[in-house]
């Protein structure tokens, strides 16, 4: 059938919209539903605030509204909007935030956190507790790097592999969670390094896009 | 690619086997894997008891090790010898029980179980808290239905309305769990009926399998 | 000193924020702060969606940093832009919703919420968890009342002390919160009739807003 | 008017006395209520075991019944008796423990006790759990400082800064309370040096007192 | 060996000391130790509320302190001072409360509580949460019969019955505990008439204290 | 009386049946009743994976049936088979992992469980929580020893005190529970060295089957 996923970017960075169709590419199918990968071009270059998210959310819900799909994901690690979309539309609708905890879950029974700041720490630990998962979360940890730093992939993944060896060791996480749509391309070698699955969260809530079109349990139209 | 996940009913009845096979149907892709249901011929007809479920986990054990396949699923609700079947494989494993419950939470927020038994009520209760969803789980209430009663469809249903709506009314569950591999028929009518989405933990399991060969987060091959 | 808290209605009905003035009316003092009870032109006439809420944020913060406030009080129970506005702002910021609940506790072991909508409930219940307090929630209970039903003081009365009752001996709270902005005129009713305490969230805001001034606790100018 | 709120130092020490009553002190306003700090003659030097809690109980029991009071505070710790004075009295009654919880969830999301002893450290977390706030706690950590060691300013301060560093950076608070009646003097340094909002019991219970005397929430006279 | 278990009533009752001796008699071995019920005369004829709560802990801890025991009892279901005696001793000191807790999770999986009035239902919410229990904890129903009505053999267990009742059914409780040291004489009854364990809180005391002196597990002389 | 319980060690080995008959030993009294502890020839050496757990559930249930017992123990601290046990039988069954849990809160507020491998430690946090003992548990830390180490005495005694030491001091345990039924011999030594109680779980499960049959709660014949 002709499906269609629509995954946005609130964030107007066509770099990372790319990384994020990279990330979702192996549940592409010839038969299976397409996987379009839009950017919000009202967005800012990054989200990095609290202001950016409420800015986000009206023009993103416009956008969804506007964009012709059988299932939509929100490609945000901190779903904006992610509720009053869920209610403008019958069909069905992820964030990448919620959509990556159930994919941990699948994969492990502790799950730790990849953040990129400090600040969101406290942030990712009341949004699972909100979500009713706060028995299978170990941590959050930060990897406290600038803009600039997260250019260097090298740098970057050091960091990365340290904080992971953290949340491991520590904190006892048997599973990671990568905190940002922006990580899409150390989820591999973050794995293989750490001996532990490593959940992509763009992937993660493409995948529950593709099940929810596959096998509806809902009573939808 | 040729690849095949095996589900294996741990009961010795055909029509069972058979009932599962039909609620996995929309998940065969031409191009994806294939879906073998296969009956345990060792298992007794109906698995009615924890030692029911107990004499079945050693050659539950012993076939999975037999079959050759991507990914296995374990269809009966009590998951018997799910983390042992882990344990002895390198390839992903389900169980129908656990599998159901992370379905749940991609459709509603406070999922309510479908039980056969009173007997299995509190027994749903403790294993959702061992893998701490207890937050988000409404109530187990019980058909008590006997065998016989279970083959008559109209009566069935009628009960199953009835408590999917105590389900619904007095516990606020948002989406409802059928707690057996042998409710696969009646997904879509309750579901039709009470407007809520039913989750059949079969296809649950099933689509978790067809997703972990799609899109592997793990340390695998 | 000529202090000054700033309470923003983010509906653009006046006779809302009229109501709110009233219910923060005893905290005014002499020699205290100011409480400017404020509408935000910008917002709709009555939040009643999700897409509300969303809508409102970005107007609402902006007017937040416009005002010259010593504290500032969001005076819709869903808390529109609460962490943003912190985080934007030295100085402290409160949402009506978020300090009802600190006032239920400090009144009583067990809140529950009389809610407008049956939609907010289960939003409610998230909340409170997300906010750590799930322990001390009895139960969020809807008036399911209509726009022009609410205008009539006596139905709505009548349906709260039905709500009231319910929540008091079926859920067990010792104290309610009144889950909106707009119910400010039926706490004393409520009240005394039921033999409980009941926080109007409006005031509990300011309350705290003026403690804050008076004993501020924090690393401040 | 001429409201009155009572705040009884349960032990004998008058220098303790006097420290609460400067602690309040920014809560004393020409037009608003009396804050009258009384030393419990019958009290010990020093509420230093529970022994001494439960010594202490009948008699502040009887002190608060014959002090003509609006409001009343219990100002130590352990909140001794915070239950039966309660019950016996139609006034609002606060304990400066239950308080200073309720305040540090007004200034952050997870707060941290500085303690006296590693004895109380326990009870400190049961005491939160059976408040229901076991979410939003992040640890207690004792000073192990002797008495005599306690009078030297400096080196209480240092260790303080000791104990703040490690619930900051290791146990992840954002917001302390001082766990100890006894320590008034230190809010302020320990804030600045620390970053972090400091909650001091007696204030924060004194707020409370003055806060349900301006916006009465409840079924009273 | 003439070991000796002191089970203190802290009530001036005698006929109250002599049903918790006839409950306490099925522990009581020829080569074990004995199990003596005492008095305490400066207690109130019955327990009643908290003020009575208090004013009993002084001169019980002085008792506890008198009596030569290997191991004691406080026998009042709200374990007034137990956590103060097990300060002052080194030998183990048991509460009803706290012991028939225990006991229930040793015959089922989630205890109801029988208690007298109303006004104890919170109090053992909160004292369950404060041992870490809530989980296990389906509810707490009062009689609500007045001092006289309790006389009435028949029509306390009429009403037992009916909460009793309320507890299996409507909170899914499998084990009942007697929320009182006067309840003794109605466990067999209750039990064989619901089909459910049912805890006398004084026999599982004691049993506990004869378990700590058969098996101690702590660093003791 | 002649009353009889029997405890069954689930593996082969003689040596591990004659250390729970010497653990349990302080327990049998001339006039109580007779601690029969018998070996499950059918089992492995040792009980070392999920898979050996499951081979022997059903010879174990088939021992249980044919051993006249008033009350039985499955000494394996993953309790297999217990509940199975259970069900089949309308004597009491106690496993020595849930009976240990109750011995430890008996003794303290958090326990700590001494386990032998890394595997087995979140194995441990979740059969806590199925249990609803989460609040209550500090954390389970392996010995990480061979079986040929753990021969060794010496090593393996400095290795416990290791691990217990890290219970108490990072964990906050306040009571010690030895994670498997071969570690017999070491509770004395590791008790009085850390200054904790150490519970030793075979004794722990006989002493709730002695209690059961002293002073029976439920329906029983």
């Amino acid at each position: 059938m002709s499906q269609r996923i629509v995954i946005v970017n609130p964030n107007s960075t066509e770099a990372v919209t790319a990384g994020i169709s990279a990330a979702v590419a192996p549940l592409r199918k010839a038969e299976g539903p397409a996987l379009d990968c839009l950017t919000l071009e009202e967005g800012p270059p990054g989200i990095e605030s609290l202001a950016h998210i409420h800015q986000v959310v009206p023009p993103l819900l416009a956008r969804l509204e506007r964009e012709a799909a059988d299932a939509s994901v929100i490609a945000c690690f901190s779903d904006p909007g992610l509720a009053a979309a869920r209610t403008a539309s019958a069909r069905p609708v992820f964030g990448i935030g919620e959509s990556s905890f159930r994919a941990a879950l699948r994969q492990g029974k502790r799950f730790g956190i990849v953040a990129i700041l400090e600040a969101s720490t406290i942030r990712h630990r009341r949004y699972v507790a909100e979500l009713g998962l706060a028995e299978s979360f170990a941590a959050s940890r930060p990897l406290n790097l600038g803009v600039l730093e997260l250019q260097d992939h090298d740098k970057t993944l050091a960091r990365m592999l340290e904080v992971g060896r953290a949340l491991r060791d520590e904190d006892q996480a048997d599973v990671l969670v990568l905190g940002c749509a922006g990580m899409t391309g150390f989820s591999a070698e973050l794995s293989e390094a750490l001996g532990l699955p490593v959940i992509e969260p763009c992937q993660a809530a493409a995948a529950e896009a593709v099940t929810a079109l596959e096998a509806p349990a809902g009573p939808q139209a």
